[in-house]
C-alpha cells in the first residue's frame, strides 16, 4: 500500500496492443493496492513525425509553436491509455502537464520544473482512479504550453514521486536494467542490482540510454527510488538510490562506451585568456557538445588544447575554428571513448593504473583521460574499443562467472 | 481596419502545402490593416484516424478521454499555421481552447461556449500578432477539456468574433458559398449573394452542410456578420446577416434535398397521451433522428401517427416498435425530401400551393408535408427527387438565367 509512479516510454506504448499491454502492468500495482500513477510518452515514431510536419514549413520553427506541437503526442498517449484502463473495468483520468499541475520555466523546448501542484492528482487518487500523467510537458506561469526537452518523460515521473512523497518509481523500458556493460557487444555482461545515483550519473551521461542524466539528478536531490525495468519481461530490474549495500559494492559499477569520436587539437594559440572562452562559447552557441578537454602548459605565450567531439559535429567545429588565423588545427577521427564508472573509486587508489595497465597489456594506446571521482575515461582507437571493454570487464570483475572484487 | 476572424476547415489544412496557402489568405487580411483571428479545425483525416485508435481499444471509449484525444488535431494545425505564417516573415502565436480563453459547460463530446475571456487574445492582436486558434475545443471551469461537437469550428469561430465584437467571421470551406441549391444536381443552381440568418438556419437543418445550424443560430443571436467563401478561389462568397436587402428578397430563397428517406406509419395506437412519448423518447435515445411527424385524427381512442427517418436507421427503428404490441407497424423506402426556403413566405401566402401545383404539373404525388415559417418540406419517392428540384428551382425564378421572383 503505497503511491507508485510507472513510467513508459514511447517503445512501451508504440501501437494499441502494446498500450493494451501497458495497461496490464499498471494494474498489476493497482491490485496490490496501491495509488498509481502512471506517465507516458508519445506513442512510437509520433514525434518525429511531427518534427518531420514542421520543418517542411520551416528550417527554424518558432520553439514555442514546436512545444505547442510536440505536446499532442503525449497527449493521444494518456486519453489512449485511460481508455485501454477504464475498458478493463478500472477507474482511469487522464491528465496534460498543465492539468497535472507541472509549472515550468518559460523556456520552450528545454524547460525545467519549477514546481507540481499535486492537489487534482491527489484528489483523483484519493477517489480511487488511476491518474495518467502526459510526460514530457508541463506549463508557465503566464499559461504557455512548454516541453522539458529529452529524457523530459523521465523527468516528468521522478518529479511527480518527489511531489507526491511516492514510495517508488518505476522507470518501465525495452531493457530488463542497467548492465555492466553494454551487453551487445559483451557476451559477459550482467544486469546491475543496485547502483547508487552518482553511479547512475556518470552512465547515464556516458550514453548508457535506459535512463536521462536529468532525471536521474531529479532522482538524487529528492531521494527518489528508481527501479529500472522491463515493460515486457516480469523480471526486477535495476534498483537506483543512494547508499548500495556493500555486496554489491564494487570498485567498478560499469563500462561505458562510444564511438565516432574525433580528437581536434589546436596549438600555437596566443593570448590564451581570451582565445579559449572565445573557442569553447562559439562551439557550445552552435551546439557542439565538447567532452573531454585537455589543456597542454606549452611556454609562456603560445599554448595548445585538445578536446573530443562527435565525428557527426566535426565540419561545424572546422568552421568555427577558421576565424583563428593564427592557430594551427589539427584532428584525429576514427576514436572512441572507454569509462569505467564506480563510486568504490573514491576510497581505493590506483584505479586508473590498473586500467591503464591492462589497456597496455592489450597493447592499446591510451589518446587522451579524464577523470572524476568516481570515473576514468579514456580516448583510444575505434578498432580497440570492443576489445578494451572486454579485457576492462573481466579485470575489474563485472563479468557474470567472474568473483566480485570487493571495495 | 478592424477586428477579422476567419474559419478555416480541415479540408484547407489538409496538407502543408494547402496549410502555407491558408497562410496567404490570413496575411492579405493582415496586409489590409486588420487585426486578424484565425480559428482552423484538425488537418483532413485526423480527427477520423484518432476515433479509429480509440475503437480499437474501446468501443464505447469515456467521452471525457474522447476529448482528450480528439483536441489533439486542432493543437496540431494551430501550430503548424503559426510556423507557416512566422516563415513569411508575419508575427503569429497559436492558442489552445483554454489558453484563448473559451469556457463551455461540462457535456464532454457536445459541450456549449459558456464564456470567452478574451483579455489574452485581444493583449496579442495589440502586440501586432496574428492569433490562431484551435477550433472545436474549450475548457470547464474545472480545468477539463471538452470539445463543441459537430460543426464545433464553426461555432467557435463566430463566438470568437461575437465576443470581440469582429467587424466580419469569414467562413472559408470548400465551395464558393451558399447555392439555391446543390449545383452537383441542379445546373442552373446559382450562388447566392446574401441570405438572412433564418433562412441559412433551415437550409443549414436541411444538410446544405456549409455552414453548421449552430454556429448560425450563434450568429444570429449575436448578430455576428458572416461570409461563406471558397479557401481556393478570390471570388466573394455568401454573405449571411439579419436584414437582406429588397432586392435580394425572393420569396423563396434556397431549395434543399435529401434521399435516403423512410416514412414509417404505426396505426392502431391505443392509448396515445402515453404511447406516442413513449415512442418517440424511446427513437431519441437510441440517436435516431426523426424528422417530419404527422398525426392523423382518426376516431377517439384509436390513432395512427407516421414519422419520416433516415432510411439507416429503419432496422433499429423497427426494434424499437416492436415493444408496440397492439399497433400495426408499415414503412415505405425509397423516398427523399425536398424543401423550399424562405423568409419571403411569410407574407406571401399561397407559396405552398404553388408548390404543389408545381409538382402536381410534374405528375410528382406528394407524401408527406411539413411547413415552417420560412420552410415548407414534401416527403415524394426518390426517383422524382431532382425533377422535382430542377421544376421548382425554375418556377420560383431562381435559375440562373430567369428573372427573380420578387416579393
Amino acid at each position: 500500500m503505497g503511491i507508485i509512479v510507472q513510467k513508459f516510454g514511447g517503445t512501451s506504448v508504440g501501437s494499441i496492443e502494446r498500450i493494451r499491454h501497458v495497461a496490464t502492468r499498471v494494474i498489476e500495482e493497482a491490485d496490490k493496492g496501491n495509488q498509481v500513477v502512471v506517465v507516458v510518452s508519445a506513442m512510437g515514431k509520433t514525434t518525429d513525425e511531427l518534427v518531420d510536419l514542421a520543418k517542411q514549413i520551416s528550417l527554424q520553427p518558432s520553439k514555442r509553436e514546436m512545444d505547442m506541437l510536440l505536446s499532442t503526442g503525449e497527449q493521444v498517449s494518456i486519453a489512449l491509455l485511460a481508455m485501454a484502463l477504464q475498458e478493463k473495468g478500472y477507474k482511469a483520468i487522464s491528465l496534460t502537464g498543465w492539468q497535472a499541475g507541472i509549472t515550468t520555466e518559460e523556456m520552450h523546448g528545454n524547460a525545467r520544473i519549477m514546481n507540481i501542484d499535486t492537489v487534482r492528482i491527489r484528489r483523483y487518487l484519493d477517489e480511487g482512479a488511476i491518474v495518467i500523467v502526459a510526460g514530457f510537458q508541463g506549463v508557465t506561469e503566464t499559461g504557455e504550453i512548454t516541453t522539458l526537452g529529452r529524457g523530459g518523460s523521465d523527468t516528468t515521473a521522478v518529479a511527480l514521486a518527489a511531489a507526491l512523497k511516492a514510495d517508488k518509481c518505476d522507470i518501465y523500458t525495452d531493457v530488463t536494467g542497467v548492465f555492466t556493460t553494454d551487453p551487445r557487444y559483451v557476451k559477459t555482461a550482467r544486469k546491475i542490482k543496485e547502483i547508487s545515483y552518482d553511479e547512475m550519473l556518470e552512465l547515464a551521461n556516458l550514453g548508457a540510454g535506459v535512463l536521462h542524466p536529468r532525471a536521474v539528478e531529479f532522482a538524487k536531490n529528492y531521494e527518489v527510488l528508481l527501479e529500472v525495468r522491463s515493460s515486457m519481461e516480469k523480471e526486477s530490474g535495476t534498483i537506483v538510490k543512494g547508499e548500495v549495500s556493500m555486496e554489491q559494492h564494487l570498485i567498478v559499477r560499469g563500462i561505458a562506451f562510444e564511438d565516432q569520436v574525433t580528437r581536434v587539437t589546436v596549438s600555437g594559440i596566443k593570448n590564451s585568456l581570451y582565445a579559449l572562452p572565445t573557442i569553447f562559447t562559439a562551439l557550445a552557441k552552435r551546439g557542439i557538445n565538447v567532452d573531454i578537454i585537455i589543456q597542454s602548459a606549452g611556454n609562456a605565450d603560445i599554448t595548445s588544447v585538445s578536446f573530443s567531439i562527435r565525428t557527426e559535429d566535426l565540419p561545424e567545429t572546422l568552421q568555427v575554428l577558421q576565424s583563428l588565423e593564427e592557430a594551427n588545427v589539427q584532428y584525429e577521427s576514427g576514436l572512441a571513448k572507454v569509462s569505467i564508472v564506480g563510486s568504490g573509486m573514491i576510497s581505493n587508489p590506483g584505479v586508473a593504473a590498473r586500467m591503464f595497465e591492462v589497456l597496455a597489456g592489450e597493447n592499446i594506446e591510451i589518446k587522451m583521460v579524464s577523470t572524476s571521482e568516481i570515473k576514468i575515461s579514456t580516448v583510444i582507437d575505434e578498432k580497440n574499443m570492443v576489445r578494451a571493454v572486454e579485457a576492462l570487464h573481466e579485470a575489474f570483475g563485472l563479468a557474470e562467472e567472474a568473483a566480485a572484487v570487493r571495495a
